[in-house]
């Protein structure tokens, strides 16, 4: 495996689940396997438990973890082929991402959306200019349309919490929020629900239809109080609308999951990927409450990024 | 011991004491301890000295230093309970601290105060929501209202200049600033001299009077050259206001101390923490003599992080 | 050596060559003589490959580097002696680089000039305050003046393209820009370029003489054509104006090299230290073609680096 920016296929995903709760009783088993070998995580946004995580992991994997913010550290990088840059942008990112390659044994990148080009993200363009010129592997750390290492977290997660055997029922809600935010979650986490083989339900209000390239084997169901019925685990996450790129249709705050929400999925697991905006997308009661594995969410992104660089150092 | 937040006993502080002084005759005696484990670095301000000193402490102990600067590469964190997080905040220091505190063996947290809401700078609201929230171990990189590793360093500076023995004459004076600048080194600097059994003498101009809750024990003497006579030590700082909280009284350019202040106290040391605004706050002509002890203070930094790592690593 | 600042002799310009070519080869087979010791990066200006390669030959070295963004991370610094410092600066250079100079084994240091203040500048004045202040050895990531890892790491790329034995023609031409751009890098290859006995041609438009300390031993030759004649190696490079300081003289697009410059230089190859900015300094022609050797020049970056610091290691 050189590149993990997506869903592969079960049989790979359930290797790096098994890996991942391999690492989590025995993290530090593969000190000899990364030493000597460097990995760049390249950040255009910022990251708390991206960051966070991924360096632990290669640490665990005896590897030498650099972070370059280049948002804060670094310079405006040009995108586009053939431009003049005679104005704001003062590196191409094809020099730039050949030396990053050259310097590191992987590269860690994370590039998010403009969310205003809807061609260039669902292209995810920053992001693969990044891989065509890098020449490294290349691990994504959420790009405009994935947030793969977020997704495999999340199937570790729901594999613990269910056990091997079971086939699980899972819903991804969409929640309220003031702010137009990516797809990337919604999306990776409906591809790798759907490619683990769970069976997925999405809903969410008329005008946030996700791009059916991602959810494509899931039941879209758009009275949120029929999509809950019987969930074993509730994904609960905001997104922008995607027809009508990038915009806000609607901020209506009885999406916002509460304990009353779960009359008929009294069993129901609540998941999110953080940071997540209290009392805006999700209640304090559903948080603080014992429905919430969110925690053991954010703990198994170290876990996730261990089994998958790991994969890659072959 | 689990949290390194303000002076204890005088035991504790004569071990710690100890401790760095070996530490500073042994920097990598420890290696081993720290094997395999993680501090995490997080800082809410800016900061030079307490970022470098306590990753070198951290290494010399073996461990993995992670520096989160959560003011330029992080995002706003909500600290009040219970509010719908529609405003300008991201996450909320609940989840944050959570997942740091499960990614981390130790926490060192830097939280300064907001010099206009008295009531949540003297309970640490900030400083004591990480810890509620985060689970682990943590250490004081500096709160609203104590800097205890600065207090240590200082004590052990105090110690290596003047021997075990000796009770020393130690003096606190207020210094002159154009900002209004928080309590937090003078607190900790009176907790820590006074429960070491020093003699502290602290002096500043009508209207500086610091909390009594740390000053229990000193003598108060508004007349800083009566302050001065005999002592062995001058620690010098600037603090605002703290009964017209965070107010600016007065700047009087008199308190900046230079040769002639010493008239009655021949071979006092002089201290101050650094920064310092010199000929503001400190004149060229101390701070470049003999008198001038900063120096080993901001070196003795070193082995105080690491006597207190050590101490909470077990 | 205590001091890697600039070019000092052709036998210590040819054992740094040597050295970085065998580290190479071996990156790692001097773990051990870095081990237990650290340096200290402190970037007064932003950095992306001078951060990493020095970051990454530290650490071939078995070093601990610490990287220190002050214009970010930390204050604004006084750099002049005796101001009374109620203003916007926080900390005098003279305490910050003590003890940052307390704190590690070596220091590397970026400080741009300010292209406003010629006397300044050219004195290096905020780089030599650094070296008198800190008291460690010190290694330049780029002063005022000066820019000697790139110099060197470019002197390692032309051995290693040339081989040992052939004496070659260089060019440094000068190209267009938008922004005043410093010297330092024009000024220190000319320096190496001459140290190393090679064959010197300066190339600009009228206006754009660099400080002849810097250039003596050279050939200026203002018409481009004819410097490039019989060229092996095309070093392209901006700066503003030296005489009349800081300015832009002309931005003239017919400076910017293409293939059709090289009809009387077949073989020449083409340098630059990067960032470029694409067909504005140099065409995409060019850069994305054979004759470029930018890449090479940002990976000996790594192995100039660690030559210069296992040679201050001893």
């Amino acid at each position: 495996m050189k590149y993990f920016t997506q869903f592969e296929s079960k049989a790979l995903a359930d290797q790096l689940i098994e890996k991942a709760l391999f690492y989590k009783a025995n993290p530090r088993i593969d000190q000899e396997k990364g030493a000597g070998k460097r990995i760049g995580c390249i950040f255009l946004n910022p990251s708390l438990r991206t960051r966070a995580s991924t360096q632990i992991a290669a640490l665990n994997l005896g590897m030498e973890p650099i972070v370059m913010n280049m948002d804060k550290e670094g310079w405006a990088l040009e995108m586009k082929e053939g431009v003049v840059m005679n104005k704001g942008t003062v590196e191409h990112i094809k020099d730039a991402a050949a030396v990053l390659g050259s310097y590191f044994d992987i590269l860690a990148i994370r590039a998010f959306p403009s969310l205003t080009n809807k061609q260039e993200d669902i292209e995810d363009f920053i992001f693969n200019q990044f891989i065509k010129y890098s020449g490294a592997p290349v691990i994504s750390l959420e790009s405009a349309i994935r947030h793969p290492l977020q997704s495999l977290a999340d199937m570790v997660t729901i594999r613990e919490q269910s056990g091997d055997a079971k086939k699980v029922k899972v819903v991804l809600t969409w929640a309220p929020h003031i702010k137009a935010i990516p797809h990337a979650v919604a999306n990776s986490f409906s591809e790798w629900a759907i490619g683990c083989g769970h069976d997925l339900t999405i809903t969410h209000p008329e005008g946030y239809q996700l791009d059916p390239i991602f959810t494509n084997g899931a039941n879209i169901e758009l009275d949120q109080q029929k999509a809950l019925e019987d969930a074993d685990f509730v994904y609960v996450k905001n997104w922008s609308a995607f027809n009508d790129y990038g915009k806000i249709v609607t901020t209506d705050n009885s999406w916002m999951l509460t304990e009353k929400h779960f009359r008929h999925a009294k069993k129901a697991k609540v998941m999110h990927c953080l940071p997540v905006r209290r009392n805006l997308e999700l209640s304090d009661e559903i948080l603080d409450g014992k429905r919430s594995i969110v925690q053991e969410q954010a703990n198994n992104r170290i876990y996730a990024a261990q089994s998958v660089i790991s994969h890659i150092l072959g």
